[in-house]
């Protein structure tokens, strides 16, 4: 069952004493060249560096002792990892990390630093789910699924609550969509919290399977997608689906130009980092792909962990 | 004479309309590495992006409407140029700004940007100082130096006067020093609004003549100064000088690579953007050059305008 209201008000309660009540920030900027009145929900500044550090947090604090004697485990090769690799490190519990070889050194180098006991493998989806296999079966963890599991979902739910709470009125809330545990949690927020409130959803042009989901009648799979925001390379879930099959209004895709400008223009007007995948909203209303037009609107940046030796400016 | 108590109040009721009282902010991570409580004011989030803003602002707003019929005048390669034409525009006065014509691109956009006039000159001093005298005599502007002012100096000093407000019992308030406008602002504020508070500033040891000065007995200008740190290139003051002699405890010099390191730094743990300059005060203390060991700091970052296609990181 779909997370409900309350669910989502326990879990904000449950994370707030180890996570962040992120900033919301505007640029007067930003709101000249677009046209209206824009709120970025900062989750560059979260723990971890990302929003991811809601749900894998959430996720944790709901097990009970006996369950996280044998720990928890993933596979991921990116802000998930490292969220639940301080999430159970809060707890005392060992997280097990199954990441593809070529994961970003700054990724890696962050789990390590929150204890997080790292397996590599090639980097295919069936290694990955192979690898996990066999240490779940060694060890006994807990999966914690980086959005395909609904304790997860209501942390992620908790940044767009937070958003709500912190400016009346919004009219539209946006998110990136990649696995979709970020936006389906905004569109639960949105309805729980908000009234009327559209909800957008943004997507690399490269890597669409979100957009094909929602338009189409089935959930089509990602196939070798392709874009720098990559957080955004996984397909939806079968429980991040329905949910944003039945709250989200609308999805737009958006190219990689215009995930760099946008990207640029929150770096050099709001003077903050944040990661591609963040990028991807502001895009959306760069390209005139989301109409968000005289409209207060309020925009989730889902994080600030990039690699600052390889960044896509020109 | 130097400003007094009432006079930093003033400015700070007069220039508080126009601009940002920017946060303050703390990483846990950097506080772990320093062994220290560090807090970081954020002029790199003010407006024109610098705490130059400040004392353009308090300058400009001090002028009256018959003075301000001819504009005002200055001649910067940096954050002061855009400061100055974003405070004039305020006022709906033109600002007459002086360029070298090797200045960053992204600094002159901004100066056109604010409808500031620019004439490019020579990068010489003397180029700079002719062409400002040309104009001055041709259009009889105002001349608003970017340090060697006191109603700057006045400008500048609300920024630490804000920072001891927001939070209580420094001991230690670090800021860097180029033309020592931002230094002795925050000199004069450590003593009318803190306790005991020693000041220390970082110099880049590439352009340390605000070092050879202080621990000498004359002001000595910079020679062929060489830093990253583009806005510490410039030499004290016949105002800002005897004002840091008799008020900061110590000053200090750092290395580029001290420099490099302590920006990215801040970028990679705080998420925020901030430029070289801003950077020297930690870089002090990452080198062990300034002792904060468990002394609760406040540090001044400067500014945040830095070209993002050509960034020091390695």
């Amino acid at each position: 069952m779909e997370p409900d209201k309350a669910t989502i008000e326990q879990a904000a309660a449950r994370i707030r004493p180890w996570l962040h009540n992120t900033p919301v920030l505007k640029s007067d900027a930003i709101n000249r060249i677009c046209g209206s009145e824009i709120w970025f929900k900062c989750e560059n500044f979260q723990k971890a560096g990302a929003f991811k550090s809601r749900g894998a947090t959430n996720a944790v604090f709901l097990l009970t002792e006996e369950e996280l004697i044998r720990g928890v485990a993933t596979h991921s090769s990116g802000n998930h990892a490292a969220a639940l690799a301080l999430a159970a490190s809060r707890r005392g519990a060992t997280a097990y990390i199954v990441m593809p070889e070529n994961s970003n050194r700054l990724k890696i180098k962050a789990v390590k630093e929150y204890g997080g006991i790292i397996t590599f493998c090639k980097p295919t989806l069936k290694a990955r789910e192979d690898t996990l296999a066999e240490i779940l079966m060694k060890t006994g963890a807990v999966e914690i699924h980086p959005y395909n599991n609904f304790n997860v979902i209501t942390g992620q739910a908790t940044a767009a609550m937070e958003l709500l709470e912190s400016i009346p009125n919004f009219e539209i809330v946006m998110a990136p969509v990649g696995g979709g545990g970020l936006l389906s949690g905004t569109a639960l927020s949105a309805r729980y919290f908000g009234r009327n409130i559209k909800v957008i959803a943004a997507e690399p042009a490269g890597a669409d399977d979100a957009f094909r989901s929602f338009y189409g009648d089935v959930m089509v799979p990602s196939e070798n997608p392709k874009t720098m925001a990559d957080g955004l390379l996984t397909s939806l879930g079968s429980l991040t689906y329905p949910i944003i099959k039945k709250y989200v209004d609308q999805i737009v895709t958006v190219s990689e130009d215009g995930i760099r400008e946008a990207m640029q223009l929150i770096w050099e007007r709001m003077k903050i980092i944040i990661e591609p995948s963040s990028a991807v909203p502001l895009a959306a209303i760069l390209e005139k792909k989301a109409d968000v037009a005289g409209k207060k609107t309020g925009i989730i940046l889902s994080g600030g962990n990039v690699d600052l030796t390889a960044l896509p400016f020109k």
